[in-house]
């Protein structure tokens, strides 16, 4: 049996020089940045790595570099999130083909699903996977969950290795992980909301997908050390910080404000371009200066800087 | 100036034999059976025609298996709505190509936009467009609205040939009519709501996008005239007709029970088959039964039966 | 049998001095305003009438003033809506004793119930009241919808007289409409919804409960009349000046605008106070203004000025 | 400055004999089974207690009961929270002189409020009010939340003791502490989701209002210790505990769960009746049997038991 894929697995943002044009000097830059900061693993085409915003040849060519950026140093996840079956099934052996290590796949997010639909979706997919699957639930985006009962079933579809819950539902997190660590003691249950990472690894959870470790990998990979080792004075210091950094989400108000916030805090510490996939559009100014002044507080600048 | 677009614009289905096969004898059935019916225009790839669903190959044969069959009878309008901004310009070129008349967008449908990233997102997608785009306002599957005010901004952009608005909200279809009988006498006002329609239609819109016409096109297009020609009695007729059919939407509860109903409904007509698009199933018997009864009562029957 | 309530039964709003004080010769002036324009009943203490926002003794107070006000020239229907059950048969007993026509309730609103809830409540409900009760289906404000399967269920309790319907949502009247003329053609069928009423008159409504008919009762009783007697003309004559009238309603952005909008314009009219209960504030100066803008453009004015 | 109101504070049921009777023994074994679980307070016609569900007769009699059984051997809260200001007003006089210590409100729940309208509110309500209030995030029910915003400037409000949130959103919690911590030192801080009451002792909440704590409270109150002090092994086992009987709220699945499940569980355990306010309906044998068996699991059953 498989030990479960454990730690931090930021879900890296996709830099772009415009629209349809990868900032590949940027994205491997970003790669690295995460590497040294001791990151598990790394999740591309996710929610915060706009993969359903990307045209399909840009999704490919992201897969390509991470790949052969990671180069076997750490596992990469890809998104494969779709609402046409077979889109999502090309993409998976795409993925496949450049050397990725498990999909990652939310309910189809246009029409939404009755529960038996998204589990006989899970049973027909799956089969025509190359790699290990990760479901993800999302339900902000999608409108749906995967309900515990739905999960439960799924654990016997051979194929499924995990769940990453970004719902920031705890009794919904904690129901999963009681019925998963019982079942299934394979599977990689991961966190996707940050606030909630230290009392999920506490409950059993495996690692997180933390959206602030594209900007500060460190605190993140921090906080889950001191989780898994019980340490509560030092989860409080890693908290503060993460906290403190979460503010850059909250400098606008819609749900795209997060990815503006990394984006925007990743090209003022130089790693690469915050130019959004369409149809968003990057922080201006006033944001800008917030963020600035988030990073400062933090002691974060950017790597050329004194 | 054109004259607006106006009449009954059924949402066809795609008829599938598996999840990415057309059934392409089917699908020239029901667009005769459309036409045979009187319908002024078709609208494919929409809500009803699973679109979002169905992979890209498969939507640009439905594309070059609408306008051939079409050929020129009756406008072909194409759902190009997608989550990525470059895939929608290349389905808007290949139904330019193919010979298709306009083009259909509701918002990008996975992370929810601001106000002026809608409008921002239109001034950038119509000039890349080779045809005239109709606006579809579908917040129950998009999660955001075109809101009046975006709509009345939108009307500066050339290229905008009007919209459809499935919201189900009267009161905003009026606003919306009230601003655009003004500001552009040109565009088109499709009501997408069918138990809307006369009601639309007295209030200034030039036809309804409605799902039943796909089984009973004639009902809708008796519903249409009368509600043009302000005949009280007709008007009361032919709702009670449409309102009879609608029956087959709640035969179960999900948002995807409206398209299992027509394409259900369609299969025992005989007219295409009733396979839905991942991840969605097609009615089972009880169902089944319910719509049978429905159509029998309807005294709808196939082609070949007495 | 009796013969179902019908026509235009405006939800009169409850003019106040301040938190618990009516101001009782504005109101006793709404009566005559709304009696003069040739409305067919009242109907006080529902949403408009911020009945849930006023303390018990200033309810039996408003309850009290509207029948000696109207004084059997139209029938007072009184809003008995609460979360506690005994509360509602109080202030049932007490319209009774008041000389009321009939009751009107929305299900209790702190906690969601299911459906069965729904229907058992009514079941316990109807048999202690005095008077006739209208359902009064309004899920913005109480998050349930009495669903039409309940509503067909409730026929059979005797007591129950109609049903108000606020859902906005044609679809959900129709198929109560289309129930409740086969099996209780003694209900009387009232749309909540102004842009909604014509076309509810069409499909079998005897009547609607239009917030805007406090400002403008002649506007809509016109409407009502036009639509009985189908004349389309005159139906849309109605409904342009109806919906240049409902541009106060979104004068502010929050559903209490709806009700501001229209305190404000009485004030205007010189009718009566626009102190709103609490929680909520009237308009303040910039507000006011366009709503006198909009008063003046349809040639409204106070009944003293030129 | 006073010290923080600190501990498990439980939402205490109301036992009922019918729809207006207080089962007065079953309140005092409730009680007296709080205070011998070690609770730190109570906090009773709160969700918990159906207190918008009870008539105001019936609440008085609640209070009385309550502030006689507690006699001063633990601080009583009283909630207060009502559409009708005035009412809200009686109760909390009711409340000082029955010797209650403190009130509760969430916002008016009929019709949504605006920030601006809550602040206001509050700076209205909180100088009528003979005690101290805390403020009650609890949008499930009253479909707006206090914005942090909103709580920050109700900081400068005398008379303001603290905040209960229930919105079961770690991060509005940890930016509502990381606001009062620095600006309200003296303010208390409740968690109301027993899923996160750990996480929120660890981020500064001084205590929890735990529904689960009506059936278990020393569960609860060594889960809030060993958060105290912060000792990780005792946490996950008083957690697992939790979590155990969490379950009897998912018995069913509407809201109303909750509350049937704690007083079905109250009722197995021979402390009081299980009858629900209107429009509620107690547990039927199906789901009685369930909540029989996890109490069992559990290791509770009834004092006159082996």
């Amino acid at each position: 049996m498989n030990t479960p894929l454990a730690g931090i697995i930021p879900p890296i943002v996709t830099p772009l020089k415009d629209r349809d044009t990868l900032d590949a000097e940027g994205f491997e830059r970003l790669v690295e940045h995460e590497i040294a900061g001791g990151v598990h693993g790394l999740f591309i085409l996710g929610t915060t790595g706009e993969g359903p915003g990307l045209g399909y040849r840009l999704r490919r060519e992201v897969i390509d570099r991470a790949c052969r950026t990671a180069n076997g140093r750490l596992p990469v996840l890809v998104g494969i999130t779709d609402t046409a079956f077979v889109e999502s099934v090309a993409i998976a052996r795409h993925a496949a083909s450049a050397g990725a290590d498990a999909l990652v796949a939310a309910p189809p997010y246009y029409m939404p699903e009755g529960q038996p639909e998204l589990l006989e979706y899970l049973q027909h997919l799956v089969p025509e996977l190359p790699l290990p699957l990760y479901l993800y639930n999302m339900p902000m985006m999608t409108k749906v969950s995967f309900a515990p009962e739905t999960v439960k079933q799924a654990m016997d579809i051979a194929g499924i290795a995990g769940i990453k819950d970004s719902s920031g539902d705890m009794d919904y997190f904690r129901s999963v992980c009681s019925i998963a660590l019982e079942r299934r003691p394979d599977w990689s249950l991961l966190m996707g909301s940050e606030s909630l990472l230290a009392p999920a690894v506490a409950c059993g959870a495996h690692g997180g997908v933390c959206g602030g470790a594209n900007v500060a990998p460190r605190v993140f990979v921090d906080l889950y050390e001191a989780a898994v080792s019980r340490d509560a004075d030092r989860i409080r210091d890693a908290e503060a910080r993460a906290e403190a950094l979460s503010r850059i989400y909250r400098v606008g108000s819609h749900p795209s404000t997060g990815i503006k916030g990394i984006k925007c805090a990743l090209s003022l510490l130089g790693v690469c371009d915050d130019f959004m996939a369409e149809p968003f559009r990057r922080f201006r100014a006033p944001e800008r200066e917030k963020v600035a002044r988030i990073l400062s507080e933090l002691g974060l600048r950017a790597a050329g800087q004194v």
